[in-house]
């Protein structure tokens, strides 16, 4: 796949440097785990969160590229050592359709390899960002682990709760987008009305945007995703077009739920798929898009409320593409 | 036991304040493990890492009390998080006597709950320490880990290097002890001479400290320390009285390792003491004390060059009980 910011213009530059940046902090060569970190941080990734810090920037006036390009390679680290523990939490043999360090590793040197990418994450930070941005990212670390515990708690319980689901996504994605747009524009001074109206355009993106890759898992065809349909389900994760079922047909889903939850291996991926279908069938599926396009709606909303200019209109271009996944 | 702050002057009321902060900071009320990592928080541990750091402030003109205690607080809660993943690592049933946090909820919610600490650590930083500081502890990090994956790495292997070992002990112990007392004394601007000189009595008594810490494992018992005698062999260590040993013999002390590495449980447990005694009558431990010894005089010999006063008298007191383990 390629990633969406080549041929977009003035970005591309930007964000080469970025890679260069994300590869010369996680390749030192001390680091006994150097290749396998700088394979996972290399970025067949979108690297959408260091594009919304970047785009975020261009809404100031006194950026240093230096300074801001560093923060964002510093944004994407954090994503990935997120990536790097989610797949030990997970025990998800695959990343990006390859195996992750955690299935080459094991679950030692994948707590150490992202603990280590948390430490060169924050010092990128402190030598970039102002004092309050580098306790943004501290809170934002905060926030994903709360959000990752409150969902692993809840596993195989299947919570028929939307406000429950919205709470995980916010705090496992949308903060971290919400942070990557605020910082970029504070950094480079953007003014405080500005700063704050992109810290909401990024919550509504990033929320649409967990949306639809949820809603890819009632979707995807293991051959082109590289994901079984209902891997999410037979993980004991309750995303937002089950909760929408639920609330439909919470009688007629519980019994295959708990056979989900009893079962294991092949049986446990089959009532996963049976789960899929029946949730497709109640219209699961319609009603988080649904959602999803309110969420993007509500995001353009905000956007439409910043000065107008190229900035402005990359954002708004990116929001509709993320929703239509033409990326 | 009693920590050894305890009765201490001065410093009994700053550490009680920073154990204070390190309850308000990680008594998060949204955090679902809440009480697992305050109770793991919580000062059954020495303090010796916050208490170097106040002691390294007070040879400053200008501390400002609160900010140098909130970076205290910020180091031991660096320590206990790294302490978390430790036990995941190790897959250890204990810390400090009770269950570790690994053993009371599972790999997955350890490792997030270290994730967590790490960014509670990081926000307090940035909140007290200058930029140069908060880049020393992201460094920190990264060389702990760097450490800790070395020592993974070697795992049963038993290398008889003493370069190899110093090497992890600087990583993982002394580095820490290092950067406190630097890290203090910086905050409060004690000029740059005595600050690098406390940054090399830190490496010293951390590294006396880490050797004295790898000896009582081949002198503990069970019921006193709650920590069987040659647990590390056992786990395929390979600390400072077996690097001696193996010096002396080789040939005789392989075979039986390799009956460790080759075993398991208790088994295994019983090759491991059988290490230790062959350990011990061949001067191991004789050897690795002697090491001990030779390093504290060397933190000893900087802390003479630092001005006179009670804090240089705590420091050089500090210095000799660690290593005779009065505390």
């Amino acid at each position: 796949m390629i990633p969406y910011w080549k041929d977009e213009g003035a970005l591309e530059p930007r964000l080469e440097r970025v890679v260069a940046l994300i590869a010369e902090t996680t390749d030192s060569e001390g680091f006994p785990l150097r290749e396998l970190v700088v394979e996972a941080a290399s970025p067949n990734g979108k690297l959408l969160r260091p594009a919304l810090l970047l785009i975020g920037s261009d809404f100031g006036k006194k950026a240093d590229s230096g300074r801001i390009e560093r923060l964002a390679a510093a944004v994407e680290i954090l994503h990935v050592a997120t990536l790097i523990h989610d797949d030990i939490i997970d025990e998800s043999p695959l990343r990006r359709g390859k195996p992750s360090l955690y299935a080459s590793v094991g679950t030692t040197q994948a707590v150490l390899a992202g603990d280590w990418l948390f430490s060169r994450c924050f010092y990128l930070a402190a030598q970039s960002a102002s004092p309050e941005n580098t306790r943004g990212l501290a809170r934002l670390i905060s926030a994903i682990c709360q959000a990752e515990i409150d969902q692993d708690l809840g596993k195989y319980e299947y919570p028929s709760s939307v406000r429950r689901y919205l709470r995980t996504i916010a705090g496992k994605t949308a903060a971290l987008f919400s942070l990557a747009l605020y910082a970029g524009a504070s950094e480079a001074k953007a003014g405080r009305a500005v700063e704050q109206t992109l810290r909401r355009a990024g919550y509504g993106i990033g929320m649409a945007f967990q949306m639809m890759d949820d809603i890819l898992d009632f979707e995807s065809e293991e051959d082109v995703m590289r994901k079984p349909v209902g891997k999410d389900i037979a993980e004991g994760l309750c995303t937002l077009p089950l909760v929408h079922a639920l609330a439909v047909d919470e009688k007629g889903m519980r019994p295959i739920l708990s056979h989900v939850a009893a079962s294991s291996g092949e049986e446990r991926a089959a009532f996963a798929a049976q789960a899929v279908s029946s949730a497709v069938s109640l219209g699961g599926v319609e009603a988080a898009k649904k959602d999803a396009e309110d969420y993007t709606e509500r995001a353009l909303g905000e956007i439409r409320r910043l000065p107008s200019g190229g900035a402005r209109d990359e954002l708004a271009t990116l929001a509709q593409r993320l929703l239509h996944r033409a990326y």
